[in-house]
């Protein structure tokens, strides 16, 4: 076993997009695990859009990544020394030690992976925080009813495929918006979706949604924001829900961006909006996590991942996130995936 | 009896703020009512701010308001003549006839009115359509719960007002925001408000807020939109509900205005906002009156009405309306109350 830990921190906040230069690559001796604690390999990180976030020195839903440590982020490794009577070295887990190759973590609360259930990979994709996103902020804040249209933006992601699914299943009208061609006719023909738009290549999103959505929208799960999320509500039904998941068209703003007040939309249509995160519903993650995983393992819900390799390549994957280079869950392979 | 009946029309749409000239004083023979119609004298005229959203041709959840026929509105007015089983002569009642000085309607539906039980007038604000809106509003929508924070804007209007002091019997700490210094002294001081703050005066609203509610705002009751909201948005406490009953800055826009995208706090706070219009609980207009009308007679809840006379003086009334220069209930005293 190599006794070098390699980690990614921060050096700078960003302004605007986050670049390769923002991060630096360090090495350390690997820790030794104290009482109660494991030591953790990692095989795959996560880069989600919430990190953007959490690159600014403000205040927001949790604390900001700090100068000079180690970024932040969930991996899926193997448990290589264990101090904890729960884990043993071989166990695979989920764990929050972000871009190193190497963490320790307590042992109490970690995730174990099964790999006959579903492919590890997943546990930070649709059987993890993104899936279990769009369960509860499809279910529980959307609340979709047979018939209803719903759309969802960044269709082809980690969250937006498994909102799209989940409506599928639950007998909605789902329309889809993705970045390029080939995401639309993935929505369309791998997961189901009725329709799907090409917000690159559409001039007027209001009246493709109109085109799409002859009924208006009844549910509308936001995970981009800006002039998409504009032409949504200029579309919306009576009654209509919006979830906001993401804001990802807004996070490399260096100024707060303005657009059209359009409040009055939701007193015509006395629609509803409201803000999520997935951390509300941490007392039901093993009810959605035992969903899906039946939806998974059924072949009724799909997934895509994008898989870079090599702990270098993090920043240059996440700067590809906050742009939609991505088509499907991005992953960054730091090892050996023992399973595949 | 008089036999003449004097109406105000719709001459023309107006752009911007509505104008006196926009209006036309016709006069033509009192109608007789056909079986089960009754004719009614009007003594009050409402002007209400969803007025103007009528003044325009395009759809909206109303039909708009037509050109040469009789502005629409709800009076307060004495049944003259009845072919209708329920309706006598000299009932008092409310009837959608508009800005006229008699109209036929049909008899059922009629709302009698007790002069023993408030005074008339007080079923177009505190007793009505407004009063009404205010209570499905904040106990449907906002949901306030004691030691909650609400803040109410046009605060010492007909609807803010009566939003404000549910809060306060609900034990809230209630924040109001109002135009003028002796509106915020009224909100205060006549209707039990903790605080108040005038937007015509103060340059920071956001800070103004922060300092009025230092835990944030549980609870914002929007009948304006534009920079007033924007600076409650910044203010939301965490689970934040907003309703949305008007956005009267907007009103008079000749075309759409522009404000910072702010979906994200949305996320933030895991807030929520929803439309409101008072029709949609329709089915439960017995019970907000019945209890509005113990709070008035015990005195908990206080009203204040702003009466112009004369039918001709509808334009000017309604115009200073939009322009916040009303100081209570905007009334208009269309011939004598019999009951005062």
């Amino acid at each position: 076993m190599t006794s070098i830990n390699r980690a990614l921190v921060l050096d700078d906040y960003p302004s605007g997009a986050p670049e390769a230069r923002h991060f630096r690559l360090i090495e350390s001796p690997v820790p030794e695990p104290a009482q109660g604690e494991v030591l953790v390999r990692s095989i795959y990180l996560s880069v989600d859009p919430y990190m953007r976030g959490r690159l600014r020195p403000g205040p927001s839903y949790a604390e900001p990544q700090k100068i000079g440590e180690v970024m932040i982020g969930e991996v899926v490794g193997e448990v290589v020394a264990s101090r904890h009577h729960r884990c043993a070295a071989g166990d695979l887990v989920t764990a929050d030690i972000g871009w190193q190759t190497h963490g320790v973590v307590r042992g109490d609360g970690l995730r174990k992976l099964d790999p006959g259930a579903a492919p590890i990979s997943t546990a930070l994709g649709v059987l993890g925080m993104p899936g279990l996103t769009a369960y509860f902020g499809t279910l529980e804040v959307l609340q979709p009813r047979p018939g209803d249209t719903l759309v969802v933006n960044a269709a082809s992601g980690a969250v937006g495929a498994v909102v799209g699914q989940i409506a599928r299943i639950g007998g909605c009208r789902v329309v889809g918006i993705a970045g390029s061609d080939d995401k639309c006719a993935y929505i369309t023909t791998e997961l189901g979706f009725d329709r799907a738009i090409n917000h690159r290549t559409t001039n007027d999103m209001s009246g493709a949604l109109a085109d799409a959505c002859p009924h208006g929208i009844d549910c509308y799960f936001d995970n981009v924001g800006g002039p998409i999320t504009d032409a949504a509500i200029e579309n919306l039904a009576l009654g209509a829900r919006i979830a906001i998941c993401g804001q990802i068209a807004q996070y490399n703003d260096t100024e707060v961006a303005t657009g059209p007040r359009n409040l009055r939309h939701f007193l015509v249509k006395r629609a509803s909006l409201k803000g999520l995160l997935v951390f509300d519903w941490r007392d039901r993650y093993q009810e959605g996590l035992a969903r899906l995983t039946r939806w998974v393992q059924s072949g009724e819900m799909r997934y895509r991942e994008d898989i870079i390799d090599g702990l270098e390549k993090a920043p240059e994957a996440f700067a590809g996130l906050m742009e939609g280079r991505n088509f499907g869950k991005q992953l960054v392979r730091v090892s050996d995936d023992p399973t595949r």
